[in-house]
């Protein structure tokens, strides 16, 4: 049984701060370890990471086997079922087609003293994709990260995936090929993570690394930050429906369970102004669990951090969304558009009924790598700006220096920094001399 | 003495790999202080926040005198000399103008389904700007940092500043007022960023803090990292300027050692195809560093880390310079706009002789905070989306979910995920009931 929590109950502030202060994810702590094989891999290259690669994966390769071939992923694309093909065909083009329209414009002005000033945009020269073997291996997840690489124009896109016992998700790889992956390495765990970060003599560094990952790959991730970009190291995933009475509880309940079934430390919340509606919700959700493959997950998940909360009203419910600032916000109500303008704090909103976040999931178009943990009161699911970097331009002519010079001259004396203040007086003297 | 390298030798790979590979920065292992900080402030707030900052800062406070009064500010504005004064506001406004052409556009569409889709930036709901107090109290840093915050309309910007021996800056506190800031309290540190990220009984938590510090605060920011943002944290500064022949050598000169002026570890390169150019640049700095207040620092900077380049001709050098990604770049040659086309990595570009880096530190517009030790790369300067966050949108009719949804289902069952698949399923099956 879930959590309710009732807003009229004199004891719910204690109990809400308490559902956003528990802690849901029990991280291991492998900081050394992965740091040790960081070191192995800068150190040795090739050679240590094809030792770890076959002793983690339980594999026989070497350094020149680590890419697959055209030909390798030729066979494991042709073996894909034809309506497989085309689900992720669709998925591709929807996310290419959202995730174009995100391009920043690149800008560039005269101002009024003749300053040409503006910004530039150019991407990442070289980006790097995780993607998770064995039973976490999404093709989805493939799609989410590469295609908005691939519109914001990376020359250079390389996957790793680990191979455990030499096994690979053929979708995986026709995932790659569709959203015009460059390479295909057998490598996993943090003995990847570093490898793209640093180099070897066969996979060379990239630039930005990005993908979802267990324990290893992300301490790793966090410990290459700095020598290459990052994506954020995501925490176990959340859902949040707000529903009004005029809701199908099975809809609901599935929605909920479809958050759950993820991981166990997920968490699904429900809230509602209609006590009714949230205890049809509960109902339904018992009922569907036992019938889900994924049951004891799912169970775990709603039994240790489902929720329901029962709100005086919808705009309530806003307010609470905003405290939470959830990953996923599913907006379940007859006027969506009202109560989206609420609500200021969510990684992705899901507005009215006929939007089942596991649509967005797959094939909307927005990006599914969204903030978790609160984060979503400072952060952004991924994008093509994740891959591209801004450079700030500025061009002065004489008289733009003549203007704003003489203040710079002054702030830079101000706070003791003469050679400063010099670089620009030493041009100023130049046109004060100039006839 | 810098480093001379030149293209032509054949040890210049070398020479040039060596120093992409040297560690400027030296930074000392605070992390387990700076824990031990945050674990106080976070358990007995107020209380060690004062505790903590009478210790530090040889200071007598009182919680309830932790906060400026609007009186104390006013009293030290007043105080400002009028060029100061009239600086900092010309500064302020051309930041501003600069940072609101940055507000990126929010976005809704209909796409040929019938799926409203979409995006919509919204701020952060409180920041925090670090200031350092004492000898690196810099008012233009107030500005950079605090105006793009106040452009992205962040509702509430708090600033924390110690007051070392109870001294403040008069020109934080103006540029703290010029730039809108809600708050300043006289508390610095890793206490300072703990009682920003977890908040205390006196000062709110805000959602992401930004602003240089020590290495205390750069440990604390890093370790607050997730429950709020954070801008990146800064490594030493480093400009590369790229002349032709036909430049001054004394400014040139300057603008180097404006650069090797920040800290010993600063880093200053030239590169240029004209030999002649070099060593009057190099003897113009040699000239001049005796005459500045800063020559220790700016010498032993030029001394450690100070390089000339001797590159065949400009594109070559852009080349390297793209090898180096530089934080500031300063093209001062006769075709600045050519030769900036054939540059992709770089945090802020100067174009001609007549732009001289210090004006961009103060007065051009573009901000001043930028990606350092080559995360250029991968990264962007400070800019009003550093405090913006997106959510997405999507909003489904039965139409688009008939059109796209069996894909969903598709995928999901693919990734084994089924109540993914039956949360979608179930809608389209009540689709297919109707008559």
């Amino acid at each position: 049984m879930p959590v309710t929590l009732t807003t009229t109950d004199p004891d719910f502030e204690a109990g809400f701060a308490a559902m956003l202060a528990a802690k849901r994810e029990d991280a291991a702590d492998v900081g050394d370890v992965v740091a040790g094989i960081i070191a192995e891999v800068r150190a040795r290259g090739d050679a240590a990471l094809v030792e770890l690669t076959n002793r983690f994966d339980r594999t026989d390769l070497t350094a020149d086997r680590l890419r697959f071939t055209p030909a390798e992923i030729d066979a494991a694309c042709a073996g894909v079922a034809a309506d497989d093909r085309a689900a992720l065909e669709l998925a591709a083009e929807r996310i290419r087609a959202y995730h174009a329209r995100q391009m920043p414009p690149d800008a560039l002005w005269t101002d009024e003293t003749g300053a040409e000033l503006g910004w530039r945009w150019t991407p990442v020269a070289a980006a790097g994709l995780y993607v998770p073997g064995g039973q976490a291996s999404y093709p989805s997840s493939v799609l989410m990260n590469a295609i908005p690489a691939r519109v914001a124009g990376v020359p250079r896109l390389a996957v790793c995936v680990p191979t455990p016992g030499g096994e690979i998700n053929p979708l995986v790889l026709l995932a790659c090929r569709i959203a015009g992956v460059d390479e295909i390495w057998r490598v996993g765990g943090a003995q990847a993570v570093a490898a793209m970060a640093y180099g070897t003599e066969t996979i060379r560094p990239v630039d930005k690394i990005t993908g979802p990952g267990n324990a290893y790959v992300a301490a790793a991730k966090r410990q290459v930050f700095g020598r290459v970009g990052i994506d954020s190291i995501a925490g176990p995933s959340e859902v949040l429906v707000i529903a009004d009475g005029a809701q199908h509880p099975d809809w609901l309940a599935l929605d909920l369970l479809a958050q759950a079934e993820h991981d166990a430390d997920a968490q699904a919340i429900l809230m509602t102004p209609d006590a009714a509606l949230a205890q049809a919700v509960v109902a339904a959700v018992d009922r569907i669990l036992p019938t889900l493959p994924r049951a004891a997950i799912a169970g775990a998940s709603w039994r240790d951090h489902g929720t329901v909360i029962l709100t005086r009203d919808l705009a309530e419910a806003a307010a609470l969304s905003d405290r939470i600032a959830p990953e996923h916000l599913e907006l379940c109500v007859d006027d969506p558009q009202a109560l989206v303008a609420q609500v200021r704090h969510a990684g992705a909103i899901f507005l009215g009924g006929w939007t089942p976040e596991a649509a967005g999931d797959y094939v909307s178009g927005p990006n599914h790598v969204l903030p978790t943990a609160r984060s979503a009161r400072f952060s952004s699911g991924l994008s093509v700006l994740d891959f591209l970097k801004r450079t700030t331009l500025s061009r002065l002519n004489p008289a733009a220096l003549a203007a704003i010079g003489p203040a710079a001259v002054t702030l830079a004396m101000s706070e003791g920094l003469s050679a400063h203040a010099r670089s620009v007086q030493v041009r100023l003297d130049t046109l004060n001399e100039a006839p």
